[in-house]
């Protein structure tokens, strides 16, 4: 029997599971809504759910489970097997290593949901080969990881690349985190809903009209086809994004001196409507002579690099590969 | 006859230089003015003036020296030994550690001016025993030196660290390193005159009288001078200040989970005036479970920590201590 690791995405809406073969493959996979099971307690169980499942799909195929790999989101210890605090759920100081390893009887290793990407993409995907760079995820909300040395990069204690929270807009409005003006706020999906719903009232009841949508329904995809369609509030709206990413993408660039970005989460998908701007403004607020250097890539494994990067964490920290 | 290093911390002012012993002991030190000699050229005369200097200074003494280091402000390449560029110098891909050593006949090492600070408070003052912290200059502009592991982080190409010039305001004035809206912008002296002139004008010309200059003479010290004597005007200036270092500061939290910042340049001699306020606007920009882990701290070796850190940095390399 081939050794395996499971390696488990936790978003805040989705449970994503997958059992990984030693060289990548994924051998079966899976996914649970959250829903309201958001306590500790809950969410151990639904993990323990989720990883007695996949156990039982690779049983048939003859795989043996040696190990298990969260990504989960928020101030995660790897170090610690702690999550401290996460925006989305109602967690403090939550051992869930140590919990949900009592519960399914195989050793569990955690780390950041980004950081799992990052590895997973160092791994399989758009980053191999290179050693130092910044895993950007941009979705609901925005994830981080570095890769320095071909290592990931945690900071104090673990908890490094909470990069959405860093802030671009010293007036800007309060954030969830506690915090206020935060890159998530502009450079996220609730950030072109921001966009959108900053431009005047009659051009976005058009707009809105056009997307058959409301302001809270309206997705990134839909405004896209509208761009794709020759909509031209729909392409401002794409290039004031764009903007947004750019600037704190040359913040990453003068803070940490790292020339690669891979960009990942769902707004990847449509990234040729803004990478343009992003370039356009990053190159505004970088030294000119580090510009031409500066490379950002689309990252290559979609949904997949969480899973395959927290099986691929689990099983090194299992001795293995 | 001690072996030595020459330190130099080369500022957009003046050049200071000093015979520094195995043990950190300043043996000679002396400064010149930049004045117009700003060019390629004219610097490395610069330096080998004050490196002769020192030389027979420290000859007197019985001191041999075998190394040079440079700390340099702007876009330094310690590897390569080049300055890529700077923004208060007409440089561009300066190759600065070949040209002095042609002249010297020494060894040369350089590095970026706040990375050199780093390694002297590291080693000789606040950050002893320190293996991870940020240290962040806050002077005429502000410079940052990130030491991880007990190794100064160079980034992809010992470009790490230019922290002046993230962006706090997206929407914010023009900056001398291409960009707009940096932090540089705001927490540094020129950050100071601008929170003044933003204050309505009577309360501007009352604080101008009242300190008996104009807005550009106007010093970090005569507004805490105006503070200490009770004045709300500069009270505010300050309270305002410290929520500008607070705002950024959190943000490198956020960026690279490091916990442990020690304050130099300038400013860090009128620290008691915007440290409070500070402190109050970083545990309002991070995770509530973090904030009591952060620690700031005052520098401990003044004006002397550029000279101290590369002259350290050169022992090092040049293969002693």
């Amino acid at each position: 029997m081939d050794a395996c690791a499971i390696g488990i995405d936790l978003g805040g809406t989705n449970c994503r599971g997958g059992v990984v073969g030693a060289d990548g493959t994924l051998l079966a996979q899976r996914a649970l809504a959250v829903g309201n099971r958001r306590s500790e307690e809950a969410i151990v169980a639904l993990l323990t759910e989720l990883i007695e499942a996949l156990s039982s799909d690779s049983g048939a195929n003859g795989a043996s489970i040696t190990v298990v790999g969260v990504g989960a989101p928020g101030l995660v210890s790897h170090e610690e097997g702690v999550i401290y605090q996460c925006p989305h759920y109602p967690w403090r100081s939550f051992p869930l290593s140590r919990l949900l390893q009592e519960r399914v009887g195989l050793p569990v290793v955690i780390d950041n949901d980004a950081n799992c990407i990052a590895l997973g993409e160092a791994r399989y995907g758009a980053a191999r080969g290179d050693r130092n760079f910044w895993m950007v995820t941009f979705g609901t909300g925005i994830g981080g990881g570095l890769v320095h040395g071909g290592e990931l990069w945690r900071g104090d204690r673990g908890l490094a690349g909470e990069v959405g929270h860093f802030v671009i807009d010293k007036n800007g409005p309060p954030c969830e985190c506690g915090g206020a003006g935060c890159w998530e706020l502009y450079a996220s999906i609730r950030g072109i809903r921001r966009i959108v719903a900053e431009t005047d009232t009659a051009t976005l009841a058009a707009l809105l009209a056009k997307a058959g949508e409301t302001l809270n329904a309206l997705t990134p995809e839909r405004v896209a086809r509208l761009a794709d369609e020759g909509d031209p509030v729909a392409r401002k709206v794409w290039a004031d994004f764009g903007a947004m990413v750019g600037v704190g993408i040359a913040s990453l660039v003068n803070i940490t001196g790292i020339e690669t970005f891979v960009i990942g989460g769902g707004l990847a998908a449509v990234w040729n409507h803004f990478i343009g701007a992003a370039r356009t403004t990053l190159t505004e607020h970088i030294y000119s002579t580090i510009a031409p250097r500066v490379v950002m890539k689309r990252a290559g494994l979609g949904d997949a690099a969480g899973i395959l990067g927290a099986a691929a964490m689990a099983a090194r920290k299992d001795g293995g590969r």
